[in-house]
């Protein structure tokens, strides 16, 4: 008997179909303290409530399915301690995260901000007030980060006619990317670049990636993006390579600092576009997690193992 | 001995290879009024000038290679009567403008409205304040006009695995399109859409082509793009849907008088975009240019004829 604590509110997720399965469901709402040893596998993870299920003595707990790609914000040394399965959403945040990037390159290629200011103020802009506007065929994209996103992404941009450079920890090589680069060869994958895109896990390797060094490297390079992780990032190197025009603009999602406070001098560069962690955001995503879950319940069920997205708790994706 | 006209100032047309040719090169700075009636071939078209051109006696006009794709503001009954070829840009624009209408559907889609305006406050959105987030293969999309640049933006849809329906005069199957129907049915082609794009050319049958009856009859359809000609839409009858909810949002490059006057209404309804007949612009236009005009003006020189991208000077297209 499986006992499931569902912890995000989506009314598309069939708790139905979980209960045919003999799985009993607890929520925030419906859970008591006398429960917490009880759960068995846990549907994403929230503070304070999850700790306290992973820290209940004689926990039964086998199982968590986050409902994120990344997992660096969960205790992955006590989760390998304990030996709990830990899967996570890859695959499902693809589709939002590509197309807002996608959405923030034509954002700068086709000078919207000049265009939205002169909407506001009711006016015809004149073509001569338009910075050089681009076609995505135009650009060279390096994508630090092969994995679904990645994959995906690149896929798109080859429909568009761009040219795609893959950084992977190997440098193995991908579909849709014209040529790949392992990390250490960074170097090379931005030297000629246009838009360098962040989509890699949080790991040790991967914390304050673009930094100084890196960002002093570039020469008015033409966008850089995060969608990956914030911490991935030094801001202030950052800041200072678009200050410096080592950098034309940055369309930022994730900070080392969420919510990234107001007082923050990157709401104030108007070079850099800010959106609040909501690339993966889309409407009915439950039924994404869904084409995840299920099958790795019913798996679970019958043999007490998953069969798709689990993670490798030592390298952290 | 053909003598040139080249009317847009573009600093990558290669006049040079024009000259190699034996062809005779004048720009609005270096013509005179006793050259009007030598000029053979004009490239782009530009009041009053082209006009006085046309005009003059005895002129030598044989052929009018325009800059743009549509051609509703030559004088086609005139030019029909006194012979002269006439030949477009038709493909030239498709990528700038497909790229275009993305960004629109994308910059509604993932809610850039509300990104925008907390990034103008320096605040960091709630996820809840964001209308409901949508990826682009939960849409569907009727396209009017399946030519070069309708099939473009079906491509690129496809690539999204959106849903895509043409509509052109007979209703033709068309790659990249899901099923198409004749501009006479068009009711059923919208019926059950989310996006509408207008791409037609501007000719008797489509002027006015959106009007009440068309607006009315939509049903709160997620957005209505205009990439066409701004003849083929009444405006007040597009207000008046947007007023009623027929229309949830609007992204329009043309309007029916060009630049928008700061006095239209259409500037104070803020689920409308508004860009200044824009979409076509790209970097490089005039290599694109090139690769249509200097083929043709090499086979004209040779045999008085044009190869590609000659217009009908009856169905105005």
């Amino acid at each position: 008997m499986e006992n499931l604590l569902i912890l995000p509110h989506n009314s598309e997720l069939d708790v139905t179909t979980y209960e045919k399965l003999g799985v009993k469901i607890f929520t925030p709402e419906t859970i008591t303290p006398n429960d917490y040893a009880k759960i068995t596998i846990m549907l994403g993870w929230q503070l304070p409530l999850s700790e306290k299920i992973l820290a209940a003595p004689h926990s039964d707990l086998k199982w968590i399915q986050t409902v994120s790609a990344g997992i660096d914000y969960l205790p992955l040394t006590e989760l390998k301690g304990k030996k709990i399965l830990v899967t996570n959403m890859s695959g499902v945040h693809a589709t939002p995260i590509s197309e807002t990037v996608l959405l923030y390159a034509l954002y700068f290629a086709r000078d919207f901000p000049t265009v939205l200011a002169n909407d506001n103020k009711h006016q015809w802009a004149q073509h001569s007030e338009f910075a050089n506007i681009k076609t995505l065929n135009q650009l060279t994209w390096t994508i630090f980060g092969t994995g679904h996103i990645g994959a995906e992404l690149a896929r798109l941009l080859k429909a568009f006619h761009a040219k795609t450079i893959g950084v992977n920890r190997t440098g193995h090589t991908v579909p849709s990317f014209d040529k790949t680069y392992a990390q250490s060869d960074w170097q090379q994958a931005v030297a000629h670049t246009d838009v360098i895109v962040n989509i890699m896990p949080l790991t040790n390797e991967t914390t304050h990636f673009f930094n100084d060094q890196f960002f002093q490297s570039l020469n008015n390079t033409y966008l850089f993006v995060n969608v990956g992780r914030g911490k991935s990032v030094q801001t202030s190197a950052l800041i200072q390579a678009l200050k410096d025009h080592k950098l034309q603009h940055a369309a930022l999602d994730v900070f080392e600092e969420e919510p990234l406070p107001s007082t923050s001098p990157l709401w104030k560069l108007s070079n850099v576009l800010i959106t609040p962690h909501y690339s993966a955001e889309m409407a009915d995503l439950g039924n994404a997690w869904q084409a995840i879950f299920l099958p790795n319940l019913k798996a679970f069920v019958k043999t007490g193992n998953v069969i798709e997205n689990q993670v490798n708790l030592s390298n952290g994706y």
